[in-house]
C-alpha cells in the first residue's frame, strides 16, 4: 500500500513526486510511455525559468532523475481501470493492481493533429501546437494558425508583435471565439497593408518542405481552389484532448474531458487529485504544470494528516 | 512608455520577464535590491524541478540572465509612488518616473523573525522559514517549529515523516489554526512515547551552536523557567510580510497585506496584475511563484490586445 500513486510522469507529475518523496511519503509513479509526457517530444524549450534554452528530452530526464535520487519507484505500465471512489485508491494496470491511499492524476493533454502528411515530420520544425512555447522561434517569419476557436485567434495576437505574415486558417465561415480579443483580431486584419489574412472556409492540405517547413497548400472548401503559401511556421490550434477515457464515469469533467479541480487541485473524489495539462485551467505550459504539481503533493500531505 | 512594468525581481517577476519578452513586448523590471528576491539568499534547493541542487544565488542569476538575453531593460531603484488606476501605469522611484500600460506586482513577502541574538547567522545552518523547502535537510533530526497558526501545525505534519523529535513552540496558550489538522497534532502528541513535544506559553531566547544550530533555550512565559533542547533545525513560522505598504489604500488586498487576485492574476485594477509570494495564495513556493508569473504575462498579453 502505497501513501500515493502517481499516474502520468510528465512535469506535473514528476514535481509532485519529488515534493512527496521530500516529505517521506510512499510513492509510485505510473507512466505508459517515457518520463516526460509532451515535454519529452519538444525539441527546444526557452520558457522554462532557470534554462535558457534545453531539449524537452533533457529537461524530462534532469526532473526524472530528480524524482529517483530522492527514492522515486517507477512501474511503466497502461492504466486500464480506476478504482478510486473509497478511501483505498486501486488502480488496475497491465502488470498488476496497486493500490494507496491518496492519488494525483497527472495524465496529461496532446494536442489534435491536422493530420495531414508529413506532420510529424516537420513538429520541431516548422509545426507547432502551442504558439506561447514555439512563436518566438518565429521572428520576422511568415506563419499559418490552424483553428477558429479562443487559441487561434489568442495565438493571432501573441504572434502579431513577433511574426511577419500571419495566415489565419479556418474549415468554417465564422469563428467560435471570445468576442473583444476576435473584434480586435478582425481590425487588424481589415487595415490598410494588414499583417493578417484571414482565411476562412479552409483547410491545410499539403505541408511542403526539406528538413524546415517552406510552404503549405491550402484549399478552399466551397471553391475547391487551392494556393501555396511560403510559410515558415504552422501553429495547430484546433483543440487538445485530455487522456481521460478511462474516467468519463468515475470523476468530474469539463465537457471537453478535463477534470475540474479547485485551486488546490482537488477533484470532486476524496483523495483524488488532479494536475498539469489534464485538468481544466487557462494556461498550459511546463512551469504551470510544475506548479500543480507542486501543489497537489501539499494537498495529498494535508489529506494524509486527516486520515486516521 | 512601456507595455508593462514589473515591481520586483524574484521567480515569479523574472518569469513574467521571459514570459512577456518572447512575447515581444517592452518590458521593464524594477528590482530594489538583487535580483532573486528571498530566494538569492537561501542557500541550497533541492525542489524546484530541474535542478538536483542549487544554490537560491545561481537559480536566480539564471533567470536573470535568461530575461537579460530576451532583452530585459532593468532599473535598480525602490519605489516610492504608484499610480496605477488610471489607464497609463505610473510607478514612481527615486531614479525618476516610469510609464507602462501594464503593471505585474512580484513584490515577494519576507517571513518575520523571531528577532532573537544570531538569527541570521544560523539562517541555512540551523534556522529555516520553510519547512517544504528545508525540512527534508534534517532527516531523523530533532526541529522545532515556532508558531501557533495553519503554518506551524502543518509544518507539524509535514515534519513528522521526517523528523525524529519535534517540537511545537508557541507563546501563548492555545493555537488558532484549523481544527482537523489541529487535532490530528494534538492526537500524535498525546501518543505513547509521542515524537511530537508541544509547549505552549513558551519563547525562544537563544540560538546556540558553533556552525550550525545545537541547541536552543526555550522559557516558559508563565514560570519563567528555561531548558535548553538539543535542537538541529528551527522552523519559524510566526507569518509572513508582504510588501504592500504603498499599496494599501491603492489596491485590493487581504487582512494579512497580500495582494488580493482572481486565477488570472488580475487585481481589482484594470491592468494591474500580481504574481508570487505577494498575493493570496495557499504555497509559497519557487515553482508557484514562476507559474504565476506565466498566468500573469499572459493575462497581460490578452489585456494589451484589448487596448485600441
Amino acid at each position: 500500500m502505497y501513501d500515493l500513486i502517481i499516474v502520468g510522469g510528465g512535469p506535473a507529475g514528476l514535481t509532485s513526486a519529488i515534493y512527496s518523496l521530500r516529505a517521506k511519503k510512499k510513492v509510485l509513479l505510473i507512466e505508459k510511455m517515457i518520463p516526460g509526457g509532451q515535454v519529452a517530444i519538444t525539441s527546444n524549450i526557452e520558457n522554462y525559468p532557470g534554462f535558457d534554452s534545453i531539449s524537452g528530452m533533457d529537461l524530462s530526464t534532469k526532473m526524472f532523475m530528480q524524482a529517483n535520487k530522492h527514492g522515486l519507484e517507477t512501474v511503466f505500465s497502461e492504466v486500464i481501470e480506476y478504482d478510486i471512489k473509497s478511501n483505498i485508491k486501486k488502480v488496475k494496470t497491465n502488470d498488476g493492481v496497486f493500490e494507496a491511499k491518496a492519488i494525483i492524476l497527472s495524465l496529461g493533454a496532446s494536442a489534435r493533429q491536422l493530420d495531414v502528411k508529413d506532420e510529424n515530420k516537420y513538429i520541431g520544425h516548422g509545426v507547432s501546437y502551442c504558439a506561447t512555447c514555439d512563436g518566438n522561434f518565429f521572428k520576422n517569419k511568415n506563419v499559418a494558425i490552424v483553428g477558429g476557436g479562443n487559441t487561434s485567434i489568442e495565438d493571432c495576437l501573441y504572434l502579431y508583435d513577433i511574426a511577419k505574415e500571419i495566415y489565419l486558417i479556418h474549415r468554417r465561415d465564422s469563428f467560435r471565439s471570445e468576442k473583444t480579443t476576435l473584434e480586435k483580431v478582425k481590425t487588424l486584419a481589415n487595415a490598410p497593408n494588414p499583417k493578417i489574412h484571414i482565411l476562412t472556409n479552409s483547410v491545410v492540405k499539403e505541408l511542403k518542405g526539406n528538413n524546415n517547413l517552406d510552404s503549405i497548400v491550402v484549399e478552399n472548401k466551397i471553391t475547391k481552389q487551392t494556393s501555396e503559401l511560403k510559410i515558415d511556421g504552422v501553429f495547430v490550434a484546433i483543440g487538445r484532448k485530455p487522456d481521460t477515457e478511462l474516467l468519463r464515469d468515475v470523476i468530474e469533467l469539463d465537457e471537453n474531458g478535463y477534470i475540474i479541480t479547485d485551486e488546490n487541485m482537488s477533484t470532486n473524489i476524496k483523495g483524488v487529485y488532479a494536475a498539469g495539462d489534464v485538468r481544466k485551467k487557462s494556461l498550459r505550459q511546463i512551469v504551470t504544470a510544475c506548479s500543480d504539481g507542486a501543489i497537489a503533493s501539499f494537498s495529498v500531505n494535508s489529506y494524509l494528516a486527516t486520515l486516521s
